[in-house]
């Protein structure tokens, strides 16, 4: 598998996007109807433009995406879901295609009806500039960009074992009310990925591919623990590459790109300024490692003491206790480590890290890193788990507490 | 019901506290045995004084309280354990009682040995001093503060339907790592509160009307989701007032003492600036109301929305949406108020507050009160709940970037 740098313009796709006025509008277009599968968020609050993407993906094909930021046209009633149509109606003018071939998405302040004539306007521009340039690419992923300071964009080459080559790109956006739970059919707010591969994947096995490419990925992030009401992820796969079947070497190349988006998305938190990853290991199930790994990486005071640097390792233990994971808090590890240090805290239920110690010494360098692995042993069985997260720092309140109005 | 001002110290309860060397010590004590009954929190990481209180209280009847702030005494193993035995020991020494007739806490860093000879040192001069002032109940709701700014105190008289005029009082200690899920015969996080009452309560109906109280007060506030390891309160209740029976008129007093000091916790959350309250109604379950409720009380960006005094109430209805309640999102109604304020929002699904409404600046003048009522009826049902919460501000991260080390 090689990195490559062409985003979502990859065999028989073509990308643009555009800001305006607040808004962004982005489309990408496929030149052959692609096999697809979506996931959408598990808020019950859903916004009209999935309610619309739902309707569309049933068919089982699609030809493009067309997504805009500034509004999240969510909890806007009936009209959000004309609006949500329009856009599709819209856009499928200037591309000459049919509005039920396209995947529709918004990101943006709940609550608020779109501005159609803006909207349209943009559309007007983007369609018309579409190209398969990687710049045309990245152009798309800037368009749905909302409090995120950088685009996010990625592509892979992979093998598979027939010998055809294929690629698998993806783009996405999302900085804050993130705690995606993806569900099939469904997607979870304001994190959006929008995914392509000029890879065949058959009708019946997509939605397990995205499923397995997601759950470690998109629905391991957690920044601050709101699900968002305009969570979605599309994957589409137009088949340019011309093979028959795909193999795990494609699996792992997706679960890669989805999971560099997902590295991405934590990385460009709001105000956060450090990255950790949290592996549970020696669960008796994956529900429990799940779990506690999600509950350390979503504790407001684990992320503060990672924000101060602080090797304050009980909130870590309190975090895992409160989880409703199973586990014996006497017979746990729990270590945590930097590129270059690893601080060993717990060993078996005995605590090393204790005041004065060299451990905690460690520890408090460990802290200060930029990029933190957590590692917390449950030494009950044979299940692991991964959480991303990130601090919790002013800058986050700062963001959050000025958004909007 | 009369509110007093003499915090535990009723009739037949002495109390005192000191406070050196970072660390805290309280005690409370009956001058007789007193009917008693504890919870305590439900994370699988408990600390050692919370098994040790577990045991002596399962007897049924206890003589008072020894608890100490500035170590947590939390996941220090059978050393801690031994620990939380010798603090009863010490204590029971000098005031003359069985070891086994004391509840034992302690609120602070997790992870950490108690300074014994500390401890013993200020059980000394806190024995020495106890006495049924109400200066020295505040000695003690002093003595147990770690980030509190103030303590936390209230008492209350009432009249039974039977004649006899009881009294019921409370101290307590919280202000972060606060998400109490209280459970009976165990505690949740950071939380301390320690309730007297000379009413005669039988041991029968002891635990049930603490639950009840409980359940409506501590379990409904939410600082900011992390549950501790240390949670506990207790009740003691001593006779001395000569009732026989209690009546709805005790429950009641004591659901107002719990949720007072349930009040005073969240209103003196780290760093906060705002409490609020959130209502959930019509709902099909009290389980879905109180997820609900819990949810927005919990929401990071509804509470950084809060600080910034940011009327962005999509945030509020999105937190609903993934909290697990069951309700149309589509029929509920939302409006939130201050003291003189009331904006509604959302009108049987639809909304009011859109851009440059009436409602919507409303809205904003709610937003910057320091006290907020969020009422959200999902108009499926008829049950309901409350949740207290606080704002998310540059405090918080303050406080808890830098405790500890």
């Amino acid at each position: 598998m090689e990195i490559t740098e062409r985003g979502v313009c990859l065999r028989g796709f073509k990308a643009y996007g555009v800001r305006e006025k607040g808004y962004g509008l982005a489309v990408i277009l496929s030149d052959r109807p692609a096999n697809s599968s979506i996931m959408v968020t598990s808020n019950r609050v859903m916004a009209a433009p999935l309610l619309v993407t739902i309707e569309h993906a049933a068919k089982g094909t699609l030809l493009g995406v067309v997504a805009n930021s500034g509004c999240a046209n969510a909890y806007t009633g009936e009209k959000g879901v004309e609006d949500a149509r329009e856009m599709c109606r819209a856009a499928a003018a200037e591309l000459g295609i049919d509005p039920e071939t396209l995947a529709v998405a918004s990101t943006g302040v709940i609550g608020r009806p779109l501005d159609m004539p803006l909207i349209k306007s943009l559309i007007k521009k983007t369609a018309g500039s579409l190209d398969e340039s990687p710049e045309s690419s990245m152009a798309a992923a800037r368009a749905i960009m909302t409090t995120d300071t950088k685009p996010k964009s990625i592509s892979v080459k992979t093998r598979l074992r027939t010998g055809e080559e294929v690629e698998i790109g993806g783009i996405a956006k999302g900085a804050g009310m993130i705690a995606p739970k993806l569900r099939p059919g469904t997607a979870h707010a304001t994190m959006l990925a929008f995914l392509t591969t000029d890879a065949y994947v058959p009708q019946d096995r997509i939605h397990t591919i995205l499923k397995e490419a997601v759950e470690q990925s998109f629905n391991i992030t957690v920044i601050d623990g709101d699900t968002s009401t305009n969570d979605l992820v599309v994957l589409l796969a137009n088949g340019a590459a011309g093979n028959r079947e795909v193999d795990d070497s494609f699996q792992e190349a997706l679960n890669f790109v989805a999971r560099e988006l997902a590295k991405m998305i934590v990385k460009d938190a709001e105000g956060s300024t450090k990255f950790f990853e949290v592996r549970v290991k020696g669960a008796r199930s994956g529900e429990d490692a799940s779990l506690a790994a999600k509950a350390i990486a979503g504790s407001n005071l684990v992320k503060t003491a990672l924000f101060g640097g602080d090797p304050n390792w009980g909130r870590i233990i309190a975090a895992a206790g409160y989880s409703g994971a199973e586990f014996d808090p006497e017979n746990i590890s729990l270590q945590i480590s930097s590129k270059d240090t690893t601080a060993r805290l717990i060993e078996e239920g005995r605590v090393l890290a204790l005041p004065g110690s060299e451990e905690l010494k460690k520890a408090g360098k460990v802290m200060k890193a930029e990029e933190i692995v957590i590692t917390l042993d449950l030494r009950d069985g044979g299940e692991e788990a991964t959480a991303y997260g990130c601090d919790l720092g002013y800058g986050y309140i700062k963001i959050n507490s000025e958004y909007t109005s």
